[in-house]
């Protein structure tokens, strides 16, 4: 497929350092995409998502879709110009965001059929239209629509959601405009082994570009989420890129790239950086606590993000509690920059075959919680 | 004083070119200085506000006394090093905030008891603690307790206020230490012209590093407010800066500078960003009009600020209208350009010896309502 590619520079184990090529530019892999909602990371400019080096970027399409519209974006050049942002750029389907945002809901073999969670409007989203969608806000990367199945879901149920899945699936690759926008498959499953299995290998007959496992990180157990991963990655081809959909914390991009994944996207950074949850090498900092009241050290000592250069926690601390907009700004800032030095500290450690070394001094710096306390 | 200077450059008329210098360093006048409340421009980085050319900015000492406190921020190494910013600060001394923001305020020869806003603790600031708190935050530039007389008064309150305020303008003088810290005069006089000269005289008698003119702005007729702001002018001394206090508008700042103001501040370009109102040469842009929904220009097609340049009408309609924290943080990077370009085009034309000229063209540009609403 013409603008798009992916390539595997070095393998180490089971983790891969790889690349992707698409029609705006490349990324390397194992890459974290930022969310971008409603087309902006929230309260970052995209000149600032390049400065600590996000080269991806997720948006939603069924926020885009409600609101501004996907023929809006269409008419002002497509979602890179409207948002300022020139790297490539991922987006979902829509179908997880109906399935947790949206009341009176009702699936058809047709598609999805909800009430707008912003003024309670009917819309339909069909795989055909999920793709056109996504089509006219000019990602990069396209996700099919799929049924997020519920957990749980006992068998019988996720039987019948997987196989619409792979209905949808055939349908948003028949819609979908060869133009250079690359499609995925998405592997559901629910928490069936055999299932996640026999999602891969069907997504993999009817080839896609590249292959997401979704419908994890609902709820289940950090055990459950990650053997349905491996049983659903035993089953993909080395030679795609393999996206694990709304993970994770950093503890579970450290696992899954070592089990060969190569693309994440949460919203944990951004999220955690709103409520003052702050990450570090040996783990989270809650910057309200009274703690860091007169602190004057940066949130790390050794970070080289814009907030830790030129901000103490005393001060970090007092703009969380005043309420100020500079706060979930610079913590914003500060979590991006941890996610995406995590990512590169593990490309370099694969690049160098030292990928487990890294994995166990990662889990090491966080087994001192005696140090965390005197933080 | 040591460590703080005013000379003038240049006049052009009553207009006035010059320079201020501080403990923080240098900056330039008339000049318009944006209002960080709470240690805090809102949503502005202080690499950002040196981006635009902001040179000195304004703190509030009643916030920063409630809340983290003036010690801890004297613990911290003072507002600058607090802050991240090592330009020039000047702090008001608290009193508009108390007369403002608080209830059960009960006004003595002492000072002025008052119940936070925040939790209702019941506070006192006399004089002598407004200076002690401003040189504990390390301001560059302390403002004396002051009455804000209200508007309306009538003239006995008026003439008692003001007297007060003068008592206290001389127990603040005793209580300063002489640290390079400068120090500025309030005259107040309410909407009294002969009581604005008094005040003024007064204060100049006293003896201070520079004069503010204070209560205007304060619900009075805009030809009120330049009647009382001419009134005290005339009794100012033309070798200290003179500080026009809570004004205003882009009209206001143009009249001001006229006169000969030097400094001025206020909260217009910062709070109206957040509301969504731009500044244009043409006049306000109110960016949540529907007019506006796919325009694909900037706010201002020959404005340098980082929105402008990098996002159109319609993705900030769009982040304003989805509620993103983008949005105000967007907008007030292109308001606080907008007022700190119009203050070094005044000075260009002062300079220049072309103020009037100057004059003739803002006030022009923005009487073509047909083109605004064309826009």
């Amino acid at each position: 497929m013409k603008g798009f590619g992916f390539e595997i520079k070095k393998t180490d184990s089971s983790a891969r350092l790889g690349r992707v090529t698409t029609l705006h530019g490349t990324f390397t892999t194992p890459v974290f995409m930022p969310v971008g909602t409603k087309a902006s990371v929230k309260g970052m400019t995209p000149s600032e998502l390049k400065s600590i080096g996000v080269e991806v970027i997720l948006a939603n399409t069924y926020h885009l879709y409600l609101r501004p519209g996907h023929e809006l974006v269409r008419e002002l050049g497509g979602l890179h110009r409207f948002m300022g942002w020139d790297g490539p750029v991922l987006t979902d389907s829509g179908g997880f965001q109906v399935f947790s945002l949206c009341k009176l809901r009702k699936i058809t073999e047709e598609g999805v059929q909800f009430s707008s969670h912003i003024d309670g409007t009917r819309y339909t989203l069909t795989p055909e239209s999920a793709v056109g969608i996504q089509e006219a806000l000019g990602a990069d990367i396209i996700m099919p629509l799929d049924e997020c199945t519920p957990y749980p879901a006992d068998r019988e149920y996720t039987v019948e959601s997987m196989n619409l899945t792979h209905r949808w699936a055939g349908r948003c690759k028949e819609a979908k405009v060869p133009n250079g926008q690359a499609l995925f498959g998405i592997v559901q499953g629910g928490m069936y082994p055999d299932l996640r299995k026999e999602s891969a290998a069907t997504l993999v007959d009817m080839g896609f570009d590249g292959y997401a496992i979704g419908g994890l990180s609902v709820g289940e157990e950090k055990g459950l989420m990650k053997e349905m991963a491996l049983s659903a990655l035993k089953h993909l081809p080395a030679d795609r890129p393999r996206y694990l959909m709304g993970v994770g914390t950093p503890e579970d991009l450290v696992f899954g790239v070592g089990v060969g994944i190569d693309m994440f996207d949460c919203v944990m950074p951004t999220r955690n950086a709103r409520n003052g949850t702050l990450f570090t090498r040996r783990g989270k900092l809650v910057i309200k606590n009274a703690q860091y009241e007169k602190d004057p050290r940066p949130i790390e000592e050794d970070c080289g993000c814009h907030t830790c250069r030129n901000f103490s926690r005393a001060y970090l601390r007092h703009l969380f509690m005043a309420g100020e907009m500079l706060a979930p700004r610079l913590n914003t800032m500060h979590n991006l920059f941890y996610y995406t030095r995590l990512m590169l500290e593990m490309r370099e450690a694969i690049g160098q075959g030292r990928f487990e070394e890294f994995r166990k001094r990662f889990h090491a710096d966080r087994s001192v919680p005696e140090q965390m306390a005197a933080l």
